[in-house]
């Protein structure tokens, strides 16, 4: 059995959008070998049942777990919301980071004045996970969630800064804005390639990007159980989906801000 | 084995939409029993691959061909345009309607100047399936096609009125209203419910409904095939879908048009 530390760290989401995750943990753990499924095949989650989400999270992490992962994140805010337990109770021992738990920390360190916003998708906002996560650490902090479904859309079509997209950002914004928030967690792994818009449209919010955060919590987690990879000068990344459909690196590569050289396909269930 | 008259009609499509196909055959053949399949745990499929597309096809197919239909309505764009030929060769001598091929036979009855326009999704758009349709039938038309990812989940959110929808459709329809085509397909089943404003933003135009063309195929079909059930007072309807997610009825309803009695949910795969 290879030494612990040389392990990958499993990165996994219902599609692209973690790869944003991806990104930000080459940027912070750039010893780090890491290990990506992305299940193309059946994206979008955010509209599906909690049951077929549980169901297809736990083939995703079997998978995961065969290839000898020594830590778990899980970058797709409906599968942290929905399935988080299911995957901490497949993962024993080892960590397991999600972008809900990071995320809402980061939200608590943020706020001035206790009133968070989030914008996210369906599925996120009616699971209620980031209020929960929040309210668990400082129970009067107020929180306002936003169901987005038209963003992640439009991200994919690359309108990053489209007047429809900014349209439809002021849409969804008001009611968030309407009320007092000093703080709104893109509460999805797509709305951080829309910042610079989301900065326009809600100036004086300070944004909390959980690809970030996630991959802080990771650096702590991986430190306090002593699974940091010391000496790794060429790092190995690989990419798992279930579907390569047209256009996947492209939109792919937008997404991890760098070439995706080993994509491979697997069938899952 | 009963009478082969009285099996239904076999509709499916990768998830809801297809239920406006359903609609349309309920107000053409009032005396059919029909069951739908709709792929809701891995909807959408414009997206994914040609191999993920025939795959998950094949399943929906083997379903409804257990359920002893007698004829087989392909109500999703993407399916006809990747996986017809796979749904014909499955089905033996059963009829076999799609959307692709009753919305070009009536896009070409409609048209005068031969120009015609397609607005569907990426994977249809791609496939070319509509042009290879009207040319095979009519060399000399001209076929342009502009792929519009957005206006599904316009749809979808119900924003079936709104400014956002309006500038996306602008901006979808801009090149075809640059050219001089005088003919539209709505070549996704979800379009038909932004027919009020795509009528406002493409005045002039003839809009091609595939529901409503593809149900008048249905019944010139079954009626040829000797298939039409003359006498059936209280058709039975059944709705399969692979999941049954968040708002599934509200949405399923909007576009079925009446109330949906009973949903089941099985599993595929």
């Amino acid at each position: 059995m290879s030494n612990i530390k040389q392990r990958p760290i499993g990165v996994f989401d219902s599609g692209v959008g973690g790869l944003t995750n991806v990104r930000a943990l080459m940027e912070r753990l750039p010893m780090e070998n890491i290990i990506y499924f992305g299940d193309t095949a059946r994206v979008p989650y955010g509209v599906k049942s909690r049951a077929t989400i549980e169901t297809f999270t736990a083939q995703i992490v079997d998978f995961l777990l065969q290839n000898e992962v020594k830590a778990l994140v899980i970058a797709c805010n409906t599968i942290a919301a929905v399935a988080g337990q299911k995957v901490r109770a497949m993962a024993g021992n080892m960590p397991v980071l999600d972008v809900i738990t990071a995320g809402a920390e980061a939200a608590l360190q943020t706020t001035r004045n206790g009133h968070i916003g989030i914008i996210a998708t369906s599925t996120t906002v009616n699971s209620n996970a980031y209020a929960r996560a929040i309210h668990s650490r400082r129970p009067d902090a107020r929180v306002q969630s936003q169901a987005c479904p038209l963003l992640v859309p439009l991200v994919e079509e690359g309108w990053l800064d489209h007047e429809v997209t900014r349209l439809t950002a002021r849409e969804y914004l008001k009611p968030l804005l309407a009320d007092d928030i000093d703080t709104l967690v893109l509460g999805c792994t797509h709305y951080p390639l829309l910042k610079p818009l989301l900065r326009q449209e809600a100036p004086g919010l300070a944004l909390v990007d959980s690809a970030i955060t996630t991959a802080e919590a990771a650096a702590q987690a991986l430190a306090a159980a002593d699974l940091l990879n010391a000496a790794n000068p060429a790092p190995d990344y690989r990419f798992y989906v279930s579907d390569i459909p047209l256009r996947f690196r492209t939109i792919g590569e937008r997404f991890l801000g760098r070439s995706m050289e080993q994509i491979e396909m697997v069938s899952l269930g």
